[in-house]
Protein backbone atom coordinates (compact mmCIF):
# COMPACT_ATOMS: atom_id res chain seq x y z
CA UNK A 1 0.00 0.00 0.00
CA UNK A 2 3.11 2.16 0.31
CA UNK A 3 3.40 5.13 -2.39
CA UNK A 4 4.00 8.72 -2.19
CA UNK A 5 1.08 11.26 -2.84
CA UNK A 6 0.37 11.55 -6.47
CA UNK A 7 -2.65 13.21 -7.71
CA UNK A 8 -3.57 14.24 -3.92
CA UNK A 9 -1.80 15.71 -0.61
CA UNK A 10 1.14 13.79 1.08
CA UNK A 11 -0.37 11.42 3.57
CA UNK A 12 1.63 9.25 5.86
CA UNK A 13 0.43 6.84 8.52
CA UNK A 14 2.30 5.92 11.53
CA UNK A 15 0.66 2.11 12.77
CA UNK A 16 1.42 -1.08 14.35
CA UNK A 17 0.56 -3.76 11.55
CA UNK A 18 -1.32 -6.24 14.05
CA UNK A 19 -3.08 -3.52 15.42
CA UNK A 20 -7.04 -3.20 15.08
CA UNK A 21 -7.18 0.67 15.41
CA UNK A 22 -4.60 1.17 12.54
CA UNK A 23 -6.23 -1.32 10.46
CA UNK A 24 -9.57 0.93 10.68
CA UNK A 25 -7.01 3.75 8.97
CA UNK A 26 -5.97 1.59 6.34
CA UNK A 27 -9.44 0.55 5.44
CA UNK A 28 -10.51 3.96 5.02
CA UNK A 29 -7.74 4.72 2.81
CA UNK A 30 -8.15 1.77 0.93
CA UNK A 31 -11.97 2.14 0.23
CA UNK A 32 -11.36 5.90 -0.33
CA UNK A 33 -8.60 4.78 -2.52
CA UNK A 34 -5.64 7.22 -1.15
CA UNK A 35 -2.66 6.34 -1.57
CA UNK A 36 -0.04 6.94 1.65
CA UNK A 37 3.23 6.29 2.82
CA UNK A 38 2.86 3.52 5.81
CA UNK A 39 5.29 3.99 8.80
CA UNK A 40 5.68 0.73 11.05
CA UNK A 41 6.18 2.33 14.60
CA UNK A 42 8.02 -0.36 17.50
CA UNK A 43 5.53 -0.98 20.18
CA UNK A 44 7.77 -1.46 22.56
CA UNK A 45 10.14 1.77 21.41
CA UNK A 46 8.17 4.78 20.60
CA UNK A 47 9.59 6.39 18.41
CA UNK A 48 10.70 10.56 18.55
CA UNK A 49 8.19 10.67 15.93
CA UNK A 50 5.22 9.15 17.52
CA UNK A 51 5.87 11.15 20.84
CA UNK A 52 6.11 14.47 18.82
CA UNK A 53 2.89 13.94 16.30
CA UNK A 54 0.60 12.34 19.11
CA UNK A 55 2.19 13.76 22.78
CA UNK A 56 -1.24 13.65 24.34
CA UNK A 57 -1.89 9.77 24.22
CA UNK A 58 1.50 8.38 22.44
CA UNK A 59 -0.17 5.84 20.69
CA UNK A 60 -1.13 5.00 16.76
CA UNK A 61 -2.45 5.21 14.49
CA UNK A 62 -1.51 9.00 13.45
CA UNK A 63 -2.42 10.34 10.13
CA UNK A 64 -0.02 12.59 8.79
CA UNK A 65 -1.27 14.92 6.13
CA UNK A 66 1.09 17.40 4.52
CA UNK A 67 2.77 17.22 7.85
CA UNK A 68 0.02 17.77 10.31
CA UNK A 69 -1.16 14.94 12.53
CA UNK A 70 -4.55 13.80 12.87
CA UNK A 71 -4.63 11.04 16.06
CA UNK A 72 -7.22 8.83 17.56
CA UNK A 73 -8.63 6.20 15.06
CA UNK A 74 -12.35 7.25 14.45
CA UNK A 75 -11.04 10.88 14.52
CA UNK A 76 -8.62 10.20 11.76
CA UNK A 77 -11.63 7.74 9.73
CA UNK A 78 -14.03 10.88 9.87
CA UNK A 79 -11.10 12.79 8.91
CA UNK A 80 -10.35 11.12 6.08
CA UNK A 81 -13.90 10.96 4.89
CA UNK A 82 -14.05 14.43 5.48
CA UNK A 83 -11.27 15.84 3.83
CA UNK A 84 -11.11 13.45 0.79
CA UNK A 85 -14.65 13.63 -0.61
CA UNK A 86 -14.76 10.79 -3.28
CA UNK A 87 -18.27 10.94 -5.41
CA UNK A 88 -20.32 7.60 -4.04
CA UNK A 89 -18.14 6.90 -1.41
CA UNK A 90 -18.77 8.71 1.65
CA UNK A 91 -18.41 6.86 4.58
CA UNK A 92 -20.57 8.92 6.58
CA UNK A 93 -23.72 9.31 4.48
CA UNK A 94 -23.17 12.84 3.77
CA UNK A 95 -26.73 13.95 3.02
CA UNK A 96 -28.85 13.03 6.84
CA UNK A 97 -27.37 14.28 9.83
CA UNK A 98 -29.54 11.75 11.97
CA UNK A 99 -28.04 9.20 10.42
CA UNK A 100 -24.40 10.80 10.82
CA UNK A 101 -25.54 10.39 14.37
CA UNK A 102 -26.63 7.03 15.00
CA UNK A 103 -23.19 6.29 12.46
CA UNK A 104 -21.06 8.14 15.32
CA UNK A 105 -23.71 6.31 18.04
CA UNK A 106 -22.43 3.09 17.03
CA UNK A 107 -18.98 3.41 16.58
CA UNK A 108 -18.76 4.71 19.63
CA UNK A 109 -20.28 1.89 21.10
CA UNK A 110 -17.93 -0.23 19.38
CA UNK A 111 -15.01 1.41 20.98
CA UNK A 112 -16.96 2.39 24.58
CA UNK A 113 -18.41 -1.20 24.52
CA UNK A 114 -17.23 -4.02 22.41
CA UNK A 115 -13.69 -2.85 21.67
CA UNK A 116 -12.65 -2.10 25.80
CA UNK A 117 -14.11 -5.41 26.87
CA UNK A 118 -13.03 -7.83 24.45
CA UNK A 119 -9.48 -6.56 25.16
CA UNK A 120 -10.31 -7.00 28.77
CA UNK A 121 -11.54 -10.36 28.13
CA UNK A 122 -7.78 -11.42 26.83
CA UNK A 123 -5.98 -8.86 28.81
CA UNK A 124 -7.55 -8.88 32.46
CA UNK A 125 -5.38 -8.84 35.08
CA UNK A 126 -7.13 -11.93 36.60
CA UNK A 127 -9.67 -14.62 35.46
CA UNK A 128 -12.43 -13.31 37.28
CA UNK A 129 -11.55 -9.73 35.32
CA UNK A 130 -11.20 -11.60 31.92
CA UNK A 131 -14.61 -13.29 32.65
CA UNK A 132 -16.29 -10.20 33.44
CA UNK A 133 -14.52 -8.73 30.21
CA UNK A 134 -16.13 -11.59 28.08
CA UNK A 135 -19.63 -11.61 29.40
CA UNK A 136 -19.57 -8.00 28.85
CA UNK A 137 -17.83 -8.46 25.10
CA UNK A 138 -21.19 -10.83 24.43
CA UNK A 139 -23.62 -8.54 25.85
CA UNK A 140 -22.52 -5.89 23.31
CA UNK A 141 -22.60 -8.15 20.29
CA UNK A 142 -25.86 -9.42 21.25
CA UNK A 143 -26.62 -5.70 21.03
CA UNK A 144 -24.88 -4.94 17.66
CA UNK A 145 -26.25 -8.22 16.38
CA UNK A 146 -30.16 -6.82 16.98
CA UNK A 147 -28.86 -3.78 15.04
CA UNK A 148 -27.63 -5.26 12.88
CA UNK A 149 -30.72 -7.37 12.25
CA UNK A 150 -32.85 -4.76 12.57
CA UNK A 151 -30.85 -2.74 9.77
CA UNK A 152 -31.80 -5.71 7.47
CA UNK A 153 -29.00 -4.84 5.37
CA UNK A 154 -25.39 -6.36 4.54
CA UNK A 155 -23.23 -3.64 6.36
CA UNK A 156 -24.12 -1.15 8.82
CA UNK A 157 -23.88 1.66 6.17
CA UNK A 158 -26.88 -0.14 4.17
CA UNK A 159 -25.65 -1.55 0.78
CA UNK A 160 -22.55 -0.42 0.89
CA UNK A 161 -19.65 -0.27 3.85
CA UNK A 162 -20.10 2.85 6.23
CA UNK A 163 -18.38 4.46 9.02
CA UNK A 164 -19.68 2.04 11.51
CA UNK A 165 -18.13 -0.73 9.07
CA UNK A 166 -14.67 0.45 8.72
CA UNK A 167 -14.65 0.89 12.78
CA UNK A 168 -15.64 -2.67 13.38
CA UNK A 169 -13.74 -3.62 10.70
CA UNK A 170 -10.86 -3.72 12.36
CA UNK A 171 -10.91 -6.55 14.21
CA UNK A 172 -11.48 -8.15 10.93
CA UNK A 173 -8.10 -10.11 10.87
CA UNK A 174 -8.43 -11.11 14.65
CA UNK A 175 -12.06 -12.66 14.81
CA UNK A 176 -10.22 -16.00 13.13
CA UNK A 177 -7.20 -15.20 14.62
CA UNK A 178 -8.64 -14.82 18.40
CA UNK A 179 -10.74 -17.95 17.82
CA UNK A 180 -7.36 -19.93 17.07
CA UNK A 181 -5.88 -18.72 20.20
CA UNK A 182 -8.20 -18.10 22.60
CA UNK A 183 -10.94 -20.63 21.52
CA UNK A 184 -13.74 -18.32 21.54
CA UNK A 185 -15.18 -16.16 17.94
CA UNK A 186 -16.00 -12.55 18.54
CA UNK A 187 -18.80 -13.55 15.59
CA UNK A 188 -20.23 -16.93 15.25
CA UNK A 189 -23.19 -18.54 12.92
CA UNK A 190 -25.22 -19.75 16.10
CA UNK A 191 -25.10 -16.48 18.62
CA UNK A 192 -24.34 -13.54 16.29
CA UNK A 193 -25.50 -14.64 12.46
CA UNK A 194 -25.96 -11.10 10.75
CA UNK A 195 -22.58 -10.50 12.39
CA UNK A 196 -20.74 -13.67 11.33
CA UNK A 197 -22.24 -13.15 8.01
CA UNK A 198 -21.46 -9.34 8.01
CA UNK A 199 -17.88 -10.20 8.59
CA UNK A 200 -18.07 -12.78 5.79
CA UNK A 201 -19.17 -10.08 3.48
CA UNK A 202 -16.86 -7.42 4.43
CA UNK A 203 -13.76 -9.68 4.22
CA UNK A 204 -14.58 -10.27 0.73
CA UNK A 205 -14.54 -6.91 -0.19
CA UNK A 206 -11.35 -5.95 -2.45
CA UNK A 207 -10.39 -3.21 -0.74
CA UNK A 208 -10.47 -5.46 2.72
CA UNK A 209 -8.26 -7.73 1.52
CA UNK A 210 -5.94 -5.36 0.57
CA UNK A 211 -4.89 -3.77 3.74
CA UNK A 212 -6.17 -6.95 6.29
CA UNK A 213 -3.25 -8.33 8.21
CA UNK A 214 -2.66 -12.20 7.85
CA UNK A 215 -4.37 -14.58 9.96
CA UNK A 216 -1.86 -16.71 10.75
CA UNK A 217 0.81 -13.85 10.77
CA UNK A 218 -1.45 -12.62 13.71
CA UNK A 219 -1.73 -16.04 15.22
CA UNK A 220 2.22 -16.29 15.97
CA UNK A 221 1.96 -12.23 16.67
CA UNK A 222 -0.65 -13.23 19.47
CA UNK A 223 1.55 -16.20 20.49
CA UNK A 224 4.63 -13.91 20.70
CA UNK A 225 2.89 -11.20 22.97
CA UNK A 226 1.50 -14.02 25.30
CA UNK A 227 5.00 -15.25 25.69
CA UNK A 228 6.27 -12.13 26.59
CA UNK A 229 3.38 -11.00 29.16
CA UNK A 230 3.77 -14.07 30.73
CA UNK A 231 7.98 -13.67 30.67
CA UNK A 232 7.55 -10.48 32.21
CA UNK A 233 4.82 -11.27 34.99
CA UNK A 234 7.94 -13.85 35.84
CA UNK A 235 5.65 -16.89 35.02
CA UNK B 1 -36.60 27.10 28.72
CA UNK B 2 -39.82 24.61 27.78
CA UNK B 3 -41.59 25.65 25.04
CA UNK B 4 -42.63 23.82 21.88
CA UNK B 5 -41.96 24.07 17.85
CA UNK B 6 -42.44 26.77 16.95
CA UNK B 7 -40.45 27.96 13.65
CA UNK B 8 -38.81 24.62 13.67
CA UNK B 9 -39.07 21.25 14.21
CA UNK B 10 -40.24 19.86 17.58
CA UNK B 11 -37.18 19.10 20.00
CA UNK B 12 -37.65 17.37 23.57
CA UNK B 13 -35.10 16.46 25.68
CA UNK B 14 -35.03 14.22 28.33
CA UNK B 15 -32.30 14.92 31.45
CA UNK B 16 -31.18 15.14 34.81
CA UNK B 17 -31.24 18.87 36.02
CA UNK B 18 -27.52 17.85 37.81
CA UNK B 19 -25.82 15.86 35.20
CA UNK B 20 -22.77 17.40 33.65
CA UNK B 21 -23.71 15.47 30.34
CA UNK B 22 -26.94 16.81 30.18
CA UNK B 23 -25.97 20.42 30.76
CA UNK B 24 -23.71 20.02 26.98
CA UNK B 25 -26.95 19.58 25.33
CA UNK B 26 -28.93 22.16 27.19
CA UNK B 27 -25.80 24.51 26.53
CA UNK B 28 -25.64 23.61 22.38
CA UNK B 29 -29.73 24.46 22.19
CA UNK B 30 -28.80 27.67 24.06
CA UNK B 31 -25.87 28.49 21.60
CA UNK B 32 -28.37 27.98 18.89
CA UNK B 33 -31.56 29.71 20.35
CA UNK B 34 -33.28 26.90 20.13
CA UNK B 35 -36.62 26.48 22.02
CA UNK B 36 -37.02 22.98 23.28
CA UNK B 37 -39.59 20.81 25.64
CA UNK B 38 -37.48 19.80 28.63
CA UNK B 39 -38.18 16.67 30.52
CA UNK B 40 -37.07 15.62 33.92
CA UNK B 41 -36.05 12.06 34.29
CA UNK B 42 -35.84 10.46 37.69
CA UNK B 43 -32.16 9.07 38.61
CA UNK B 44 -34.00 5.59 40.74
CA UNK B 45 -36.57 5.14 38.45
CA UNK B 46 -36.32 5.08 34.49
CA UNK B 47 -39.18 6.00 33.09
CA UNK B 48 -40.36 3.72 30.18
CA UNK B 49 -40.18 6.56 27.66
CA UNK B 50 -36.37 6.52 28.79
CA UNK B 51 -35.79 2.81 28.20
CA UNK B 52 -37.64 3.09 24.63
CA UNK B 53 -35.75 5.60 23.41
CA UNK B 54 -32.13 4.50 24.72
CA UNK B 55 -32.49 1.21 25.12
CA UNK B 56 -28.30 0.55 24.24
CA UNK B 57 -27.29 2.76 27.30
CA UNK B 58 -30.18 3.44 29.21
CA UNK B 59 -29.60 7.02 30.45
CA UNK B 60 -29.92 10.89 29.64
CA UNK B 61 -29.24 13.44 27.78
CA UNK B 62 -31.93 11.92 24.97
CA UNK B 63 -32.50 14.28 22.58
CA UNK B 64 -35.96 13.95 20.57
CA UNK B 65 -36.17 15.46 17.46
CA UNK B 66 -39.84 15.35 15.52
CA UNK B 67 -39.76 11.87 18.26
CA UNK B 68 -36.10 10.17 17.00
CA UNK B 69 -33.90 9.86 19.31
CA UNK B 70 -30.64 11.06 19.01
CA UNK B 71 -28.18 9.56 22.49
CA UNK B 72 -24.88 9.89 23.67
CA UNK B 73 -23.92 13.82 24.39
CA UNK B 74 -21.34 14.47 22.50
CA UNK B 75 -23.25 13.23 19.45
CA UNK B 76 -26.22 14.59 20.52
CA UNK B 77 -24.24 18.20 20.41
CA UNK B 78 -22.67 17.27 16.97
CA UNK B 79 -26.44 16.41 15.68
CA UNK B 80 -27.72 19.81 16.99
CA UNK B 81 -24.97 21.74 15.23
CA UNK B 82 -25.31 19.59 12.21
CA UNK B 83 -29.38 19.33 11.84
CA UNK B 84 -29.50 23.45 12.75
CA UNK B 85 -27.17 25.17 10.90
CA UNK B 86 -27.22 28.59 12.20
CA UNK B 87 -24.73 31.65 10.60
CA UNK B 88 -22.46 32.64 12.47
CA UNK B 89 -23.14 29.91 15.25
CA UNK B 90 -21.51 26.78 14.19
CA UNK B 91 -19.77 25.07 16.77
CA UNK B 92 -17.23 22.98 14.57
CA UNK B 93 -16.14 24.99 12.21
CA UNK B 94 -17.66 24.48 9.37
CA UNK B 95 -14.66 25.33 6.89
CA UNK B 96 -12.22 22.93 7.96
CA UNK B 97 -12.01 19.46 8.35
CA UNK B 98 -8.86 19.59 9.82
CA UNK B 99 -10.19 22.04 13.00
CA UNK B 100 -13.35 19.53 13.26
CA UNK B 101 -10.64 16.77 13.81
CA UNK B 102 -8.90 18.92 16.35
CA UNK B 103 -12.30 19.67 18.09
CA UNK B 104 -13.34 16.00 18.04
CA UNK B 105 -10.36 14.72 19.09
CA UNK B 106 -10.35 17.39 22.35
CA UNK B 107 -13.61 16.08 23.18
CA UNK B 108 -12.87 12.94 23.14
CA UNK B 109 -9.83 13.62 25.95
CA UNK B 110 -11.99 15.46 27.69
CA UNK B 111 -14.74 11.70 28.12
CA UNK B 112 -11.96 9.73 28.06
CA UNK B 113 -9.50 11.19 29.97
CA UNK B 114 -11.01 14.39 32.42
CA UNK B 115 -14.54 13.11 33.02
CA UNK B 116 -13.50 9.77 33.32
CA UNK B 117 -11.40 10.31 36.55
CA UNK B 118 -12.93 13.48 38.35
CA UNK B 119 -15.67 10.43 38.41
CA UNK B 120 -13.51 8.22 39.74
CA UNK B 121 -11.60 10.63 41.89
CA UNK B 122 -15.32 11.55 43.51
CA UNK B 123 -17.05 7.91 43.78
CA UNK B 124 -14.01 5.39 43.28
CA UNK B 125 -15.14 2.56 45.42
CA UNK B 126 -11.52 2.82 47.70
CA UNK B 127 -9.31 5.71 48.83
CA UNK B 128 -6.67 4.18 46.72
CA UNK B 129 -9.14 4.50 43.47
CA UNK B 130 -10.04 8.04 44.32
CA UNK B 131 -6.51 8.99 44.74
CA UNK B 132 -5.83 7.13 41.76
CA UNK B 133 -8.73 9.21 40.15
CA UNK B 134 -7.41 12.64 41.10
CA UNK B 135 -3.64 12.09 39.59
CA UNK B 136 -5.41 11.20 36.43
CA UNK B 137 -7.65 14.32 36.50
CA UNK B 138 -4.81 16.79 37.36
CA UNK B 139 -2.91 14.97 34.12
CA UNK B 140 -5.83 15.83 31.99
CA UNK B 141 -6.17 19.02 33.67
CA UNK B 142 -2.61 19.95 33.08
CA UNK B 143 -2.60 18.69 28.90
CA UNK B 144 -5.72 20.73 28.32
CA UNK B 145 -4.61 23.98 30.15
CA UNK B 146 -1.17 23.58 27.95
CA UNK B 147 -3.48 23.49 25.03
CA UNK B 148 -5.57 26.03 25.67
CA UNK B 149 -2.53 28.12 26.31
CA UNK B 150 -1.12 26.77 22.83
CA UNK B 151 -4.16 28.07 21.62
CA UNK B 152 -3.85 31.34 22.96
CA UNK B 153 -7.36 32.12 22.28
CA UNK B 154 -9.99 32.71 25.19
CA UNK B 155 -12.13 29.92 24.15
CA UNK B 156 -10.87 26.55 22.54
CA UNK B 157 -13.71 27.32 19.45
CA UNK B 158 -11.23 30.53 19.20
CA UNK B 159 -12.78 34.00 20.18
CA UNK B 160 -16.46 32.41 20.34
CA UNK B 161 -17.28 29.41 21.91
CA UNK B 162 -17.09 26.17 19.84
CA UNK B 163 -17.57 22.32 20.26
CA UNK B 164 -15.24 21.14 22.68
CA UNK B 165 -16.29 24.45 25.17
CA UNK B 166 -19.83 22.73 24.99
CA UNK B 167 -18.10 19.49 26.28
CA UNK B 168 -16.27 20.75 28.45
CA UNK B 169 -18.35 23.57 29.71
CA UNK B 170 -21.01 20.33 30.92
CA UNK B 171 -18.65 20.94 34.28
CA UNK B 172 -19.53 24.69 34.57
CA UNK B 173 -22.07 24.78 37.83
CA UNK B 174 -19.65 21.63 38.84
CA UNK B 175 -16.42 23.44 39.62
CA UNK B 176 -17.59 25.55 42.09
CA UNK B 177 -20.27 22.86 43.74
CA UNK B 178 -17.70 20.49 43.84
CA UNK B 179 -14.97 22.50 45.46
CA UNK B 180 -17.31 23.01 48.09
CA UNK B 181 -18.28 19.72 48.36
CA UNK B 182 -14.97 18.10 48.36
CA UNK B 183 -12.24 20.68 49.00
CA UNK B 184 -10.48 20.64 45.39
CA UNK B 185 -11.07 22.80 42.33
CA UNK B 186 -10.87 21.50 39.13
CA UNK B 187 -9.37 24.49 37.50
CA UNK B 188 -7.74 26.62 39.80
CA UNK B 189 -5.85 30.41 38.95
CA UNK B 190 -2.91 28.65 40.23
CA UNK B 191 -2.59 25.31 38.80
CA UNK B 192 -4.51 26.01 35.69
CA UNK B 193 -4.61 29.41 34.92
CA UNK B 194 -5.95 29.54 30.82
CA UNK B 195 -8.87 27.06 32.09
CA UNK B 196 -9.69 29.41 35.10
CA UNK B 197 -10.32 32.09 33.03
CA UNK B 198 -11.84 30.18 30.37
CA UNK B 199 -14.36 28.88 32.96
CA UNK B 200 -14.81 32.89 33.91
CA UNK B 201 -15.83 33.63 30.73
CA UNK B 202 -17.44 31.02 29.44
CA UNK B 203 -19.61 31.03 32.65
CA UNK B 204 -20.47 34.98 32.63
CA UNK B 205 -22.00 34.35 28.61
CA UNK B 206 -25.47 34.78 28.73
CA UNK B 207 -26.49 31.84 26.87
CA UNK B 208 -24.59 29.73 29.49
CA UNK B 209 -26.14 31.84 32.54
CA UNK B 210 -29.39 30.83 30.77
CA UNK B 211 -28.84 27.05 31.41
CA UNK B 212 -25.89 26.44 34.32
CA UNK B 213 -27.64 24.63 37.55
CA UNK B 214 -27.19 26.70 40.07
CA UNK B 215 -24.57 26.23 42.71
CA UNK B 216 -26.14 26.19 45.69
CA UNK B 217 -28.73 23.79 44.96
CA UNK B 218 -25.97 21.20 43.27
CA UNK B 219 -23.95 21.49 46.36
CA UNK B 220 -26.95 20.42 48.18
CA UNK B 221 -27.71 17.26 45.46
CA UNK B 222 -24.22 16.61 46.10
CA UNK B 223 -24.82 16.23 49.90
CA UNK B 224 -27.92 14.35 49.61
CA UNK B 225 -26.29 11.77 46.84
CA UNK B 226 -23.11 11.32 49.23
CA UNK B 227 -26.14 10.45 52.27
CA UNK B 228 -28.19 8.04 49.97
CA UNK B 229 -24.23 6.44 48.84
CA UNK B 230 -23.42 5.87 52.51
CA UNK B 231 -26.62 4.80 53.24
CA UNK B 232 -27.09 1.79 50.68
CA UNK B 233 -23.38 0.89 51.32
CA UNK B 234 -24.40 0.40 55.59
CA UNK B 235 -22.35 3.29 56.70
Amino acid sequence: MAGGGGDHDELKLLGLWASPFVLRVKLALSFKGLSYEYVEEDLYHKSSRLLRYNPVHKKVPVLLHDGKPVCESRVIVEYIDDAFPVAGKSLLPSDDPYERAEARFWAGFIDDKLMASWIQSIRGKTPAEQEEGMAHTLDAVATLEAALKEKGTPFFGGEEVGFVDVVLGGVAGWVPASAALYGTRLFDAERSPCLDAWLGSFSALEEVRAVVPDVDALVEYGRMREAEIAAAAGK
